[in-house]
């Protein structure tokens, strides 16, 4: 009857992030530097990010060691809940038991915090004064104007122009952490003022506005570094942390998953949930599915081809072996932002080429269909991101009616939806295309 | 250094909420009907409420047990964390302790589900069908229609149509919950098309969303009942579980608070805090103060007289003994729309004509300045009701760094302002009048 919670007591918060490239069968292929195409140095991101960050990115070993002042500041929200979506599974008529891990409960609404503290903690510790960043929807720029303000530094968002118009309340969330948000293209960098000149009414994109961000990075004089909120290892290495506490909290719920799902767009949310789970498959023990979900309009997993590719539009940023639909793929304007990049991590696109997970894509109108539907019995209203994981863990929970098999089916909410509410209207008034 | 959670395990939830009206050193005055000026019966009430909620208006059983199916569903969210505002401390400079009771945890962002979710739950079980009531900002609507979810009834909410014009997001919120929103004035009710006679373009009060809503319950033939969200004793008795909580997570932090702190709107929010810890006052123990913060736009506490008035501005319901700025009083158009009411509950009302608390009217600049302090310093942006409490109690903090006092100060976050963001951005904009 009721909806039930396993809650992690706060000294149980795991302290190392687990690293799978460790764990991996065979070395992760390497970044290649966009002009010599040679395998990138430590010391060729120099310009872009902390030591220890790039450290980080390059590191083999398994376990490494939360600091302690990030984990002053997860505890603020962690350990996330992880919940038994009971109301859910008896609406659904299903013998299967369906857990959802919360992410939005961080204080910027999504699991993106989860690695925008240590981001800012790293650059905090090696100097840097001002972090500066790209955002599309908005998620990641206001969960780094919130980690910024945890530890002083100056924040500077490029958000994409047609965002910072339509999506005003967004851009308030980073001005009241304190951060300054510039609609990109601008007149702040080279490239933003070569793409106003060639168009004053540009209305800016994602890789442009990673060109703006990493520039003005590159051009501070030290002062300044670059923070990118999915697709690195390091990113997907903080982002462990939500695995880690939902293996423990279903060993609390005395259960394990058949299958883990979470929706997908550079991979980190996804990535987060699922390899600790896959930890121990690749250790040749408990196997579990694990289901990518990715929008079909951006379908990189499912469409893409794995091969080198930039991760910007301009072609600026080092190559990676990654799920691809091409560097210069436009997605639609779907409602989840979040999900419309044109790669995949290296990380997800490794385990998906060794097949050690599954990817689906969906269309968005059935993913908000799934998400009024979680809204109703479990009281949360998804990110547009988050209906993508909902949807396929409904279809999953649909399958073992059918079967009459009672699976136990795991998920990632990576975020609630307030700021996203027009999208829900949007549904509602039948405005959204497929 | 940290920001620290006190979290209570979740058995150590409240089974019981507390009457204040049991430990008031004298009787509470009784409400008086609208007509025939006598005291008004739990039959009077009947058409408007179910039965078990009318007995507990009424109650002076001092510990009221909470049903388990209430409590399945507050334990979705609840304990809600206490929490040690050290950051906000630190940028104060203040030898005070800052502990603030964050509400904005439950799914509709808020304290009112704690009283939603039984009132739903009573209804249900009275056989009930269908739940009318008014919004005007929206966060007792979208709380009701959650509750409504879990328990399988319709919910009908009258919205003030200048907020279901200018709020779409909200209203969104509700309809995602299942809820039907009628833009107040209507064409459902006579007292709907009488305003709408009197004026096509009437955008509405919450005093005529009021009678419509009680209208449309009144009309149904006992298919439909009405739910209020703040005022009336059981509504304060279902907030006590905050404080309550706070009583024992205060234990749990082994300090006990000079100051309790709350936003009053209608009251039971700040009730819901500070009843559970003048408990101990009432019956000679332990003393607090208690500070009711109110917009200096809508001073009913500060400024009204302690007499009897009706609850809306038609007079058409029973005449409750509270301080009011009088029944026809409209207040200016300020964010805070759950504080614009032009009464106080009756109990928070013979309290403070009894010199059990303090009353502080605050202008609305100043609490967003508040608000985005505290927003920078703990992460968490305020409702704009929640930053009147803020900033008493960092006005309160700053006294403490004045005078070297190192005094515990307890408040209560009410809510999250993630759908009003465009008040922060008028704030941002200096286009906030006080």
């Amino acid at each position: 009857m009721s909806t039930t919670k396993f809650l992690l007591p706060e000294d149980r918060i795991p302290t190392t992030w687990y690293n799978v490239v460790s764990d991996l069968p065979k070395p992760l292929p390497p970044m290649l530097h966009p002009v010599t195409r040679e395998p990138v140095t430590e010391a060729d991101l120099g310009p872009l990010f902390p030591p220890e960050l790039i450290e980080q990115e390059f590191s083999t070993r398994t376990d490494v060691d939360i600091p302690g002042a990030v984990l002053d500041v997860y505890r603020q929200w962690r350990p996330a809940p992880l919940v038994r979506a009971r109301r859910l599974e008896r609406a659904l008529d299903t013998p299967a038991r369906i857990y959802f891990k919360y992410e939005g409960v961080s204080p910027a609404g999504s699991h993106k915090p989860n690695t925008a503290v240590p981001q800012a903690y790293y650059n905090k510790k090696a100097g840097v004064e001002r972090l500066t960043t790209e955002t599309g929807a908005g998620q990641w720029g206001s969960s780094l104007a919130l980690a910024c303000s945890y530890f002083g530094l100056v924040c500077e968002v490029y958000m994409v122009k047609v965002s910072y118009q339509q999506k005003p309340y967004r851009r308030a969330l980073m001005e009241t952490f304190g951060a300054t948000v510039n609609a990109s293209p601008s007149e702040l960098t080279a490239s933003g003022r070569a793409a106003l000149a060639a168009d004053p009414n540009a209305t800016g994109s994602l890789g442009l506005a990673i060109s703006e961000a990493a520039e003005a990075a590159i051009n501070s004089g030290g002062k300044a570094k670059y923070a990118l909120g999915s697709v690195l290892n390091h990113v997907l290495m903080h982002q462990t942390i939500i695995g880690q506490e939902a293996v423990l909290q279903m060993e609390l719920a005395e259960d394990y998953p058949d299958v883990v799902i979470g929706a997908a767009g550079g991979g980190s949310n996804f990535g987060g949930l699922a390899l600790p789970f896959l930890r121990e498959q690749l250790r040749g023990g408990r196997s579990v599915r694990a289901i990518a979900v990715e929008p079909s309009s951006c379908p990189s997993l499912t469409q893409g081809t794995y091969e080198y590719d930039f991760g910007d539009t301009a072609g600026l940023t080092p190559l990676a072996k990654m799920h691809s639909l091409g560097h210069d793929f436009v997605p639609p304007s779907i409602h989840a932002g979040g999900l419309r990049y044109h790669g995949m991590s290296p990380i997800v696109s490794a385990l998906k080429d060794l097949d050690y997970l599954e990817a689906r894509a969906v269309p968005q109108t059935a993913c908000f269909e799934a998400g009024v539907t979680f809204a109703r019995n479990e009281g949360i209203v998804p990110a547009p991101e988050s209906t993508h994981a909902v949807r396929v863990a409904i279809d999953e929970a649909l399958a073992c009616r059918e079967s009459g098999e009672s699976k136990s089916i795991l998920f990632t909410l990576s975020g609630h939806g307030h700021f996203d509410m027009q999208a829900y209207l949007d549904y509602f008034a039948g405005k959204l295309e497929d």
